[in-house]
């Protein structure tokens, strides 16, 4: 399985945090969050950057390109329970490729550092695949 | 972020497969299965190679040990769409250290390889945490 | 909040039946299945029914309707377990209105009833709306 | 199936609202919130009723009693989109019984009404079943 290179530098002034709070059915019968809904975070913080800094977004739709994900890795230090409150900070990665790398931190009310991951996207051309 | 090694080799006798059909709440607005969902794709792999290989789960909870997952890597390589068939190939990697690494492969009905992956779990004390 | 009338029959030749096992991530932190999964469940019988008796659906579509969900009733009476390995019994009302209506009973493995509801669809005109 | 009674009124100055946006896993390959997903947001509901109103709820768990769900009934009326903002109000219904009963209203940013539903919780004794 191939793994991405993470000598790419987060662009520092491109980055993003927003809060939520942990549902009941996000919570395995460990009475903690299931690991797969971290993915989900993920998409919260991402779709938060996009709409803070998304311009060139809007502009990729526009000529017709699509963004699919194409890795995620996820990196799991502590768990968040039902309840907690937690918090993604979101930045983009500096890359010379034509992809959009995001790396995500995720914090709980005592600002602990629950997780840490990373999804990359492709561009996809909607006229020529 | 740490990224694992992947130089361990699977232990080619211990291999499961485990096939299911994707359902319309698993897709989302593309047509396509949302990239969070194929964490649980995983985690049905992985049970049905603890059902038929799980012995030594057993022992390890008898043992008073937890499994957490500590990391998660996915590959997306082609999309599976709502009405196909999925089939998770699910093996283990033997490795040196007190973790389980299993690998995935996802194939649809037409057995092209939809996506890879990886877990790792660590053992944790359930005395001493 | 209307409620819809229940006077109407089963037609008893057109019932189908579906089995599958609850997923760990479809249990909440109580150990059991969050009730909200339930409705998947339905989907899935409502689906297998589709499959089996469903040629009437394909004409629906080529005849340019869809069949939005307008309503959803579950009464939960016994709760299912992670592992535990579910069978929906899906049946269609007989009602003189356009409308679709499913009628679901879930069981365990060991025969009880653990929940019962049911989905009403509407007819909707693609082309005039 | 049995279908509760909705005579009883509600306690008008218990009412909560809660707010949230669609996220794109929510939304089926129709580009609507699933129906399912309903359910989850008359949790989030009841949830932020019970952050402000609900020291009884607390009382409850102290005297060893817990209130598992036992009815759900939703009705759509209006499809909700990603990216939708919805707004939930939730309220108590006064009734005679040893039940909970809510009531939900869904709308969306432009206050057209999505949905609406209702919620049973029995009390169960944690002590003598």
């Amino acid at each position: 399985m191939k793994k991405r290179s993470t000598n790419y530098k987060i662009i520092e002034h491109l980055t993003t945090t927003f809060s939520s709070r942990v549902k009941f059915n996000e919570a395995d019968p460990l009475g903690i969050v299931w690991h797969g809904n971290y993915i989900a975070y993920f998409e919260e913080g991402r779709e938060a950057f996009g709409r803070t800094h998304g311009l060139s977004y809007l502009d990729i739709y526009k000529n017709n390109f699509t963004t699919p994900i194409v890795n995620v890795v996820c990196d799991y230090k502590f768990p968040l329970k039902y309840g907690d409150i937690y918090t993604i900070k979101t930045a983009i990665l500096n890359n010379p490729t034509a992809k959009i790398i995001h790396k995500y931190e995720i914090f709980n009310q005592e600002e602990v550092l629950v997780c840490e991951g990373e999804t990359t996207q492709a561009f996809v051309d909607l006229n020529g695949e």
